[in-house]
């Protein structure tokens, strides 16, 4: 066996993965985990693999080629400072650390500045694609010193998952926390994408009565079209499956309780501290949180009264269609309020961000994967400075052909009494956005009213207070 | 004169009014400010008043009756900061510094415990009214040590704004930051109450086509009602305002770009933080960024297609009285996830905060204040542990009697491409949390399907995860 040209230390299902994802492409790999148990159980499960196990950090580290290459796959916040502390006085200088975790990007800039001050390199990337992805192929999105992210590309190129050209699903994204940003937003998107199924499910099945056999059928269809996806491919998939125990469709034994890990509230959170409109995103974030209250929804649901139930009058074929654009025109609503955070970041973070490169990364690997990215990737190709991608000519035509089912699937709902947070906000942004004058106005008036806060004349530059008494 | 009771540090509007409102309740006040223009402008504006004025902080403190009452107005952050380092060798145990400044709770938390172990009192409070209000009158949110509070308990208790009960606008919060957070809040409300009416007003003009004159009449005539408030005030006088320099209404010659300092996007923060479902007051901050974006809306508008003009073909008078109840209910529902946010935090922080009795304490000097508010405390009074004011027997009649005006409203804007991102949210929410079942179901199967995070089924307790394919 050769010297181990990279290590992981962490090795919770993503470290394993990408271990072993890794050896795959022809290297080998040092492995450690601070209970030995794991590092042992992994080599003894793969015993023809080319992985190296070490029971100290010393031995590890010592096992290495250098410049070392160690990737932390443990737990974000507290455990990979006290991780990257216990490794520091065992590193040299030229050595680089990458961190693969859910870590929040600030905290990636600031060990980025504390270990430059080391002479040691660091990369924060993010690896999207879950438990399967880290073993067969994740997107990856590196950030950090360029010069770092040079003497580990050859690997994470190998290990990416490839785009259906064949492109690795991996670039440089940016200098210091960039790359964790990026894959921030990217759950976020997540977040929406999810949320805007769940409510064309709710419609599908509440408004016009569609069985989980027809909501199968639907969503395979979709997913042979513009809405083609990751998420749409296993939607159906979802609606097919029968539960072992009761025999019923397991969708329906599923707890209407949706969880979180936090991704999405810091999407929501870094968008409000930019001064970035991310409505969608946030009511999706809150829409799950809304779902965990259950025991409050089910108290609620016996004393709130809503209209009464109708029976579906309508063409259910035109509807599903409405449906179907109603989607679409949200999610294209959605993505361009998530790039324009993205724009806004790498202004404010100085990162000069590849809008385009950045969805191309997302279209293999990771869980928002999708044929539109292609169209994200065109728009910015054709417009690299592009200000909101709801003016690019494709998705301006989308807006064009598809808001009137946005705008009747709206009402539909919201006449039915089913919550549709998510197309609600998004048809709320587009006409927000495509407004040239808003009543806030009318805002600024009550600001300098009550406190004096003065207001803007549309007549002539400056700052003006009125005597409103 | 006799030594000052108290004394104030910041000098800028709110400062130097909160001093004189003091005085003129029959104190004598040390004044204090960085800069010695503004104490000496201070003193010579009001050489009758008892005013002491300091150039030092030295001379400041030791001209106070002791224990000393010092209440600071600087800038929030770290002048605040500076501040209390330097007055902290100058002062005594038992001393009392009570921070009238805009801080975010979590720097009253930690400022209260570094305090206390000096032996100071730190009290953190929200003073709400503005200029006027600290003045006159404003609505007072103190928290920190309850003995603390019985220190300054007379003073505020005398300067506070007095409710149409005679009852003073200032009640002891809670330990803590409890007093801070509770004007965030209230602030949030605030952000969400401006944009209700913003939207009222734009659905009004542009769907129903009334002009300034008639919005000043309709305004004017809500506030007779259930609506009456402070906001809705002066919403009707803002219609009847006269720009002098053009003649023109002045509400017209007002740029459509609302301005915030920060306070409604920390509630929206922390309700992310809580897990609080805030969708109102955060579409209301999100608003207010959406509408700063004028360039980029004025481009769009120019090449982004809406819905035809159609003329207005309903009956006046009933569209008008659909738009009062859906603002109506909209408000109780965006007071319902404040409130239900105070309850969380209450929870979270351990601050036994008296809901009701905050409600109370909004009824006069703040920018919130209105009628409707002792329908709150009357509710809370009913039930204390209330999970959530929509389950209020009156605010449960509202909803009944009002959510057809929401969604008619909600359709018609729609409909009619005018965005109403509060009103639309609005009835999402209230849809959603009276659903026994929501879709979050088919998020939790796309979160086991693609990350194996696991499920809660409906027949039983436990995770389950599926074999999904």
């Amino acid at each position: 066996m050769s010297k181990p040209a990279i290590g992981v230390i962490g090795l919770a299902v993503m470290g394993r993965n990408l271990a072993l994802n890794i050896e795959s492409r022809g290297y080998t790999v040092a492995v450690y985990n601070r209970s030995r148990e794991k590092t042992d159980e992994l080599v003894a499960q793969f015993p023809d693999r080319k992985l190296v196990p070490a029971h100290s950090l010393e031995q590890f580290v010592d096992s290495l080629e250098k410049p070392r290459r160690i990737l932390l796959m443990v737990k974000a916040g507290e455990p990979t400072d006290a991780t990257i502390a216990a490794l520091r006085p065992l590193l040299d200088k030229g050595d680089v650390l990458i961190d693969g975790g859910n870590t929040h990007f600030t905290d990636t800039i600031r060990r980025n500045q504390e270990l430059a001050q080391a002479g040691l390199h660091f990369i924060g990337t993010g690896v999207s694609g879950g438990e399967e992805g880290a073993l067969k192929g994740p997107a990856i999105m590196p950030g950090g010193p360029r010069d770092a992210y040079e003497l580990v590309a050859p690997i994470l190129t190998k290990i990416a998952a490839k785009a259906p050209d064949g492109e690795p699903c991996v670039a440089y994204i940016g200098p210091g926390g960039a790359g964790h940003f990026v894959k921030m937003v990217h759950n976020g998107i997540e977040y929406g994408d999810m949320q805007l199924i769940a409510e064309s499910y709710a419609v599908l099945k509440q408004v016009a009565g569609l069985n989980n056999a027809e909501l199968a059928k639907v969503y395979g269809e979709w997913n042979e079209g513009e809405l083609d996806s990751y998420l749409i491919d296993i939607t159906a998939k979802i609606f097919d499956k029968r539960d072992d125990e009761t025999g019923r469709d397991l969708v329906d034994v599923i707890l209407d309780r949706a969880a979180q890990k936090g991704t999405g509230k810091w999407t929501s959170q870094n968008a409000l501290d930019l001064g970035v409109p991310l409505p969608l995103i946030t009511e999706s974030v809150f829409a799950r949180v809304l779902s965990s209250l259950k025991t409050e929804r089910v108290a609620a649901s016996k004393v709130l009264s809503g209209p009464a139930a109708k029976p579906f009058t309508g063409e259910r074929a035109a509807f599903i269609e409405a449906v179907r654009r109603a989607l679409y025109l949200s999610k294209v609503i959605s993505y361009a309020q998530g790039f324009a955070q993205l724009r806004a970041a790498s202004e404010e973070y100085d990162w000069s961000l590849d809008f385009g490169g950045i969805a191309k990364i997302f279209r293999a690997g990771c869980i928002i994967r999708a044929r539109f990215l292609q169209k994200i990737t065109d728009a910015y190709t054709q417009d690299p400075a592009l200000a909101n991608l709801l003016l690019d000519p494709y998705f301006r035509q989308i807006s064009d052909t598809y808001q009137a089912a946005l705008r009747e699937i709206v009402v539909a709902a919201v006449t039915a009494g089913v919550p549709v947070p998510a197309f609600a906000s998004a048809i709320a942004y587009f006409d927000a956005y495509r407004s040239e004058r808003l009543p806030a106005n009318l805002v600024q008036a009550q600001r300098d009213f009550f406190g004096a806060h003065t207001f803007e004349r549309i007549d002539r530059a400056g700052s003006f207070h009125a005597n409103w008494s």
